[in-house]
């Protein structure tokens, strides 16, 4: 940790700071700046001393830490891209693109069973569906719950796919009748799910980030991480480092779109496609990207799709309907099979340059 | 809901859209624009249609909603502004500012007697800290549990003060040794508080939000809801609009400061005053304001908390501390004793202008 | 113009705002919603008409304006796709990737022979430099000034290459020895340049871009307009609107990144790629990115450059320098001859993808 | 300057990094942490050297300056708090509130008259309104120029005002019918204004504050600069910089709102009024808030001049009209003559709080 002296600072602010360092058991070493402006190295390890514990006192200017805040997702902790074995020869971050599609929500057997047979017959490997739905209005539709992580079940035996399915905050399910399900909405996706989604508005709630790094610290499942709309990148890795401190180091990163200034709804989101190669870079986890979520708007989808490969995504999560306009959620950023069958054409063009 | 067709739009585009209204029960009219663009109202409740269901169709240019998305809280609904009666003589929304005062973080008896001591001398009658803390980084102390709870309320019955505590997301609050407490963390909290704070972090964890206006439907404790640092004011409002759809009325609306683009940290979030007034006019419910997670820095607190009251705030909720230097959690936005009684006295005046 | 009135307005509120609109010379017509809000469409051009002329009367709740605010530039106005042609066989917004790079600033002959050399060997056509250079600084280095253009026409006689350079607001180029210019900048730089580049830090100096429409009414050299890095994208059309409304309509819009909340500065602004799709949907202008002042730093200009050319745009801005760590501008984000072949090669073969 | 270097950093890194430092003059100390993170201090004047000059070597980290961007506009180079005397008893940054009132855009005699009227009856010392309107779209009213400015003369002589007003970085007015004046519109604001003003969406036109700052070198008139609706603070103190290095110190900083996410559009922009604070801690310079550009709408108008001047604001300047439905510009946020004088009475009151 480094702290700036302001150029106004006397000699007996700076002997207090030496005071507080040496008393929390560190040690020191100070530059003096040629423009009267000092610099003060503390010498240790710092992981558990906050910047404010120095930044308060009188003559400081400015505190810098200089080791990063996450450390088991960096890739400073470990050079190596990690891997995520899906078992049956699928996985995530490893030389095939990763391409995960489905509908936003489940609605019915006979919608799954259309979408598991237009998806699985492109050679994507892994479908997409939510049972349990978090909505921005409590009037919305709250998902079909435990009946639809079976009815994943069965298009996962049928069509030979890997499902990810996203678990949220609340505890028990209550259905539109104001039925609650017997058990927690965690439990249950983590039994049936091959890949658990957390949506980006959980991506605070540390307390359930715990409980889930804790509850998969044996099964070691993979958690699809999705970033907070408004999250920075430092935060959105912290989140996961909070999955893997304890216990489950299988996370993939999922980018989507942040809330910017824009005005104009031209698209719900801003894609955040530069951050792939931040994360890639900062982080050894998979970054994979959802068109969908970022812009909203059909027509979009494919250039934020194809975007996010050529800047090195490893992979792509992506919401199809067999009939948009009729879909119960997300029908206006579903693509139609047709637009799926091009995407991945392309995809596939794109990422082939990189190898 | 109004449908805005693109200049473009065909007659057949057109037709189709009647078609999907009468087909879902609505009337519509049409107003025929000269310079070649039409629109189409929509008649009737249309609370649980989203604007999607007809974005997506051919011709369309835009869709807007014209009813307001929240409605309980909003004023349209209820002209009446909310008071929160907290027995005592104690209220929020009333004639008397309602000041909060207290450390961020519970730290020991001693802490929390000496501060009590200066806060009740002071006037102030609501006193916060926070037995469980949801940290940004998994390595950060993380609050002490339920014996901060029995310490609260030991401070309340000495003082006569009443108290404002934090519920997390978490189910069961573990300490740095890795207990486990029994009891669900809400409902510990719902059982200790005179007043349940829902952090900025959780205000977009719908399920969390649905649990606690179940579990507070009948003893109806006063939520304290904070705003997200990237949430818009109608997100804000659907938050509490869950809260209340699910049967607990008395929520307190608190505004904290947003995450905007300024690069230098020279305060740690935008304070959103601005918000303030658009609040007021928006919803019934009481608005105060944190001018210490909004700041950031002990020296910018007095300014926002004073602008807070002079643009109309019913409240504050300010972190003191009676040695900064050494809290254990945000000791660097924390007010001394002294700035704590001069903002008190300054408040106190320009509250009066308006009365 | 479409006006919402509130749930709450009167009779006469509505009346006084009839009297107002014929008043005005319009016509209008209602909608009586089924839940008591009220929608009066307005007939007419209100191409002159501010939304505020409507909006603060008693009882209106919102104004919506149904045409746009830009007109020439959009696509509505002319659907077929503006290709701007710059002679001998080169284009912009045709079948050929319109691919430019070359350095920041101009700093030396030499300099500019080894850079142009390796620019038209990988069949690049149009070569960038800057000759004058707004800095946010006033302690910066300004630029080489018309030193700098006669050199730029030199590049171009020697290799057959097109130029783009910059022009800024200043009236007199002033050098570091404080020796100013007899001739005006912008003068300048429409004499010498094949295209006009306008700044980001200009796009909203409306009185700026109104003279450079009038000064080029006749010449209609083509003007790159850059998106200020905090502007919405109505905002950008408009500003390409002022230039096409003053006489030139040869607009190329790029695009290079904006300002978010993002703190840590793993990228200097975040690429906005999404509005690439939203650009060309809603205008008929060329679109155009610059992947190097998006991101900022050079590792990262090979992904933002493939995302937009798989994202849709019509080409490429790139800085390179044959020597970046010595570069006297920009040289953490100008990439190597080595980078940009490679970027050459890749983007050509998604570029082909959409064709 | 410090450089901190990567975990990862070779020996030789290091090697080549001490070289270019004594290359380039300069001398260095190091730190060598515990962690196995470096950190070298650069010991120097470094205005003039750019961080991006060691940035991109291999093994750093990170670059962080020590001393501020910004120089003669801050407290540390000056701490005495500017005082800007206007003559006649009125000054800016002094112990009188500094209260600026008038319309957005000079229309008749009759309006000015009418106003100058009842802004000085209320001790009201200085009066605004703008000649010279820079308008987002190019099909607005632009300003009544130089007739303008010759009535504000008038108004000054007849209320013993004095005037704040607009210079645009246009060259020569041209009117609606398109006749343009021979004189230049800055040497035209030069001439009449006892304050230029310079607008939010100039604030980043650095050729033009150079040329301000040099024609001004003389006279000194104050200008009162605006921050631009998405600058940062340090780019809004490195503009004002730009007209003090240029030879003119009087400058008044004026804060307005900045573009945050914000959807609806409850408020115009995001009033920043903790900015306040942070400017007179960085800054020596007077600093004043415009409430009616920040808020957009009359309604939300006191709200934010009160909450400034609680916030340590040295001055407002506020847009009142005598007849708001009617004005020909930003009708709707201009305050009536009886919300002004309730602004007034009560902005004296939080004022003396504070003296």
């Amino acid at each position: 940790m480094i702290i700036h002296m302001s150029r106004t600072a006397a000699a007996e602010d700076q002997a207090r700071i030496y005071d507080k360092i040496t008393a929390a058991g560190f040690q020191y070493e100070v530059i003096h700046g040629a423009t009267g402006i000092n610099v003060i190295g503390i010498l240790g390890d710092l992981s558990r001393v906050p910047e404010s514990y120095f930044r308060e006192l009188a003559g400081v200017d400015k505190v810098v830490r200089i080791s990063k805040a996450y450390k088991l997702v960096s890739r400073e902790y470990s050079a190596k891209s990690k891997v995520i074995d899906l078992g049956g020869g699928v996985s995530v971050g490893a030389k095939e693109l990763a391409f995960m599609a489905g509908p936003c929500s489940l609605e019915s057997v006979e919608q799954m069973m259309t979408i598991g047979a237009y998806v699985s017959s492109m050679g994507i490997k892994i479908i997409r569906g939510g049972a349990y739905k978090p909505r921005t209005s409590p009037y919305s539709f709250q998902g079909m719950g435990l009946e639809g992580l079976k009815l994943l079940a069965e298009v996962r035996k049928k069509f030979g796919l890997k499902i990810v399915t996203e678990a949220t905050g609340l505890h028990h399910h209550i259905d539109e009748a104001g039925n609650k399900e017997q058990r927690n909405v965690l439990e249950n996706v983590i039994d049936y799910a091959d890949i658990i989604q957390i949506g980006a508005r959980n991506m605070k709630s540390y307390g359930f980030l715990q409980e889930l790094g804790i509850l998969t610290k044996d099964c070691k499942k993979p958690i699809l991480l999705k970033r907070g709309d408004s999250s920075t990148l430092k935060d959105f890795l912290l989140a996961a480092e909070y999955i893997v401190a304890n216990g489950n180091p299988n996370v993939i990163l999922c980018l989507r779109g942040i809330r910017t200034f824009e005005e104009e709804k031209f698209q719900r989101y801003t894609p955040d496609i530069g951050a792939i190669t931040v994360l890639k870079r900062e982080s050894n986890l998979p970054v994979i990207f959802d068109p969908s979520h970022a812009v909203g708007y059909r027509a979009s989808v494919p250039g934020a799709a194809l975007a996010a490969v050529a800047a090195g995504a490893d992979g792509l999560l992506i919401e199809t309907h067999n009939d948009p306009p009729n879909a119960m959620c997300d029908g206006e950023q579903s693509v139609t099979e047709e637009q799926l069958r091009d995407i991945k054409r392309k995809a596939d063009v794109i990422w082939n340059l990189f190898w």
